[in-house]
């Protein structure tokens, strides 16, 4: 049996950062990464394989340089068991490995809703394996319909990314709530992403249920609700994901209210030598300290880099989850951070907007300009920002991150207002006209005129 | 003679928004701007006059536009007096105007060094005038070489700018210190400008002073401190700029150690009823206090809106200047903000510096990519960052502000190694290979180190 200091069980958005944040702040600790497929897909490039990547072996984390550069021990294996007593893990291959602490990054596993006939033939969730999302390719390559279950992100990207594969592709995106992407925009952007799918020919069928994915063995259509039927040689399953607990549990660590490893806010399980971090374990709210389904690669890696760090002691906190994220739609950015408008009334607190748009250029003929659209929810008690919300420019994909910035500091439209961002012709609006800044102010005069 | 409640002398990146702020806290206020030029340039876009969009009259404030929408009166004059007893300003067309507040937003002129034969014709300074911006374009048209005096980013933008407009035009950018940029970045990024000058065929000499300014009525060479001479058509100063103070003085206003007009931090003068902002006022570090040469329409702003909303309570704070600003050279953004490395010695203290290299998508074959590189410098004895620069995708220009924001909130290296940033494959990085967030892990991993 080989010892290790550390075992990461796992090496995606979570699993590898962990051992990698472990391996600089822990140089002399010996570590072993454990991973249950060869290759591992870049989990939000899985849609890009479709229509932009073309293979899925070109959308692949590099494991293998990440741990050479690391000096990490690799093992592609299935972890089976956890003798949390005698601090050793098993697996499928019979081996046995022991650890001092351990880090479950586990990740998790697509939603198969319980569908009458979502066991037929051509019916795809979107599981983290690049041999199996060859399949998916293959299966694409001789379709001509495709049904993409569910609305949100995921669903949104592959249905473009299916159509971009083969343009005389139908694509149909069915979702159950009246707008797309619902979770993370309020609803004017919400239109907006539409509006984008549906200019490339994609269609919505929006406020619908699938009550049935009919076929022989293989799906050849999809019944609704409402009665109609979507002819479908492939259906697609972008409903969500559940933690992947199965290899916790049986070693008899608690889960928390979402059905992830539960955790400290350290990582730490119950187990004070087992550590969880990313999409398997546990998570709350940085607003309310209130539970948080929120799964993305962007979270695994913020609290990968606290596990890794807390693996000896505790030195990083949890701060919970702000969210923020981004995606492309017909050649357009579209971020978020934080809660939405809409979202701030189901948390019971009263908000103040601010909202600004213009060209992200200055003056607008500047070549490469895109629309840059800035909307931002203040919590009106605090005079907080606690959402902000982008579309247009593909610049957005960083400017949500001062966003992500200013939520996490707590600024208020006041600060924002004055805040010193750089400006140029050939990048952004003019400071004038900066959308950021003038999304602030007009929040921040609405919030003057209530406190004065 | 009209009486105003609120005069604003200029109307460029400081008057038109201290105007706008104004009328936005002061709905029912009387507000008159008053400039003296017809046509206002975008001070930043004025390099691109001559590449891009290729005439001054494409390169505007919409002042009047501006001035519509929010109900501001206009005068195209120019103020010649201050009757600060009276509460009043006469212009050169012999009109009076009374003010209840006035702000002064006067702006900068560009430096025209003590050199022999600067006076000479086809030699030009960088006004912010359309009428002159063009007369420069009309001689670029008939010149076959260029001297470019000064290697700021006003001075690499401007012979960027020239050999766009004409390839077959022999550029010089003559800089006295040893590199160009040096005042905002630390050597390695200013290697990476100069390549991006120097590959479209642009010349540097760097080292180098200009002791004369050579030719009959019109320059036809520059003479150089080391012997050389370079011929040259025409010249341009772009060497910076000092404060438009002539009406403040002539009103007996106070200067400030940056010869710019004394304002406190609300950016009132010793005439309470008189506020300054932008390049005309005096400015402070927001590091240690100390006055700030900084002059950018960024920074002008910040201060307009503060003035703005400052005219009859003192409600906001200009916190001094954090200097955020970005260009393009070459095709890739160049982005600053806060204090380099090398600055930060010169301010005495001891810094901790993370870098991190990537492209700025996911996988990296993903279109549209290109490389970003990201240097974080960080006080050692606070851990907080206070600078960063950034090379590469035009998405610096946004990701700079985020680094802006960090600086303003003094985050520390920990809290943005565990920042939750918002990652895409069609959009940035990786969020394992996150330039901003692993650049400030190898920073806090010095730091650990040094104090565990």
């Amino acid at each position: 049996m080989k010892q290790y200091d550390i075992i990461v069980v796992g090496s995606s958005a979570a699993g590898v950062p962990a051992a990698t944040t472990a391996r600089k702040y822990y140089p002399e600790k010996s570590i072993l990464l454990v991973r249950d497929v060869e290759f591992v897909p870049i989990p939000c490039g899985i849609p890009y394989i479709y229509g932009t990547v073309n293979d899925p072996m070109k959308n692949l984390i590099p494991v293998t340089k990440i741990a050479g550069g690391n000096k990490l021990d690799l093992e592609v294996a299935k972890v089976t068991s956890i003798n949390r007593e005698a601090k050793t893990i098993g697996t499928d291959k019979g081996e046995t490995f022991g650890y001092d602490r351990l880090v479950l990054a586990t990740g998790s596993k697509p939603i198969v809703p319980p569908i009458k006939g979502v066991d037929k033939g051509h019916v795809y969730a979107i599981k983290k394996n690049a041999i199996y999302l060859k399949e998916i390719q293959e299966q694409l390559d001789q379709s001509k319909s495709v049904v993409v279950i569910g609305g949100g992100f995921i669903g949104a990207e592959m249905a473009e990314e299916c159509k971009k594969h083969n343009p005389e592709l139908e694509v149909t995106v069915v979702e159950m709530q009246d707008h797309l992407l619902k979770l993370v925009y309020d609803e004017e952007f919400c239109l907006l992403a539409e509006e984008a799918l549906i200019s490339q020919g994609i269609k919505l069928a929006l406020n619908e249920q699938v009550i049935e994915i009919a076929g022989k063995d293989n799906v050849d259509s999809v019944k609704l609700a409402s009665g109609k039927s979507l002819p479908a040689d492939m259906v697609i399953l972008g409903i969500g994901a559940v933690p992947n607990t199965e290899l916790a549990v049986s070693a008899g660590l608690e889960l928390g209210e979402t059905k992830g490893i539960k955790v400290d806010k350290y990582q730490r399980t119950c187990d004070p030598n087992i550590l969880a971090c990313g999409d398997c374990a546990d998570k709350f709210s940085f607003f309310n300290h209130k539970p948080s389904y929120s799964k993305l690669a962007s979270i695994a890696t913020m609290e990968a880099r606290i596990a890794g760090i807390n693996l000896f002691h505790t030195r990083r906190m949890n701060q919970g989850v702000v969210g923020c994220f981004s995606t492309s739609l017909g050649g357009h950015a579209f971020a978020a951070a934080g809660i939405t408008e809409a979202g701030a009334k189901d948390h019971c607190c009263d908000v103040v907007v601010g909202t600004a748009a213009g060209i992200n250029r200055h003056p607008g003929l500047m070549p490469g300009g895109d629309d840059l659209k800035v909307k931002l929810i203040f919590e009106k008690a605090s005079q907080r920002i606690i959402g902000g919300e982008l579309y247009g420019a593909y610049s957005a994909g960083e400017l949500i991150n001062a966003i992500s910035a200013f939520i996490s500091k707590g600024m208020t439209a006041e600060e924002i207002a004055t805040f010193q961002a750089g400006t140029h012709p050939a990048l952004t609006a003019s400071p004038i006209a900066y959308q950021l800044v003038n999304a602030a102010e007009m929040a921040e005069m609405q919030l003057y005129n209530l406190h004065s």
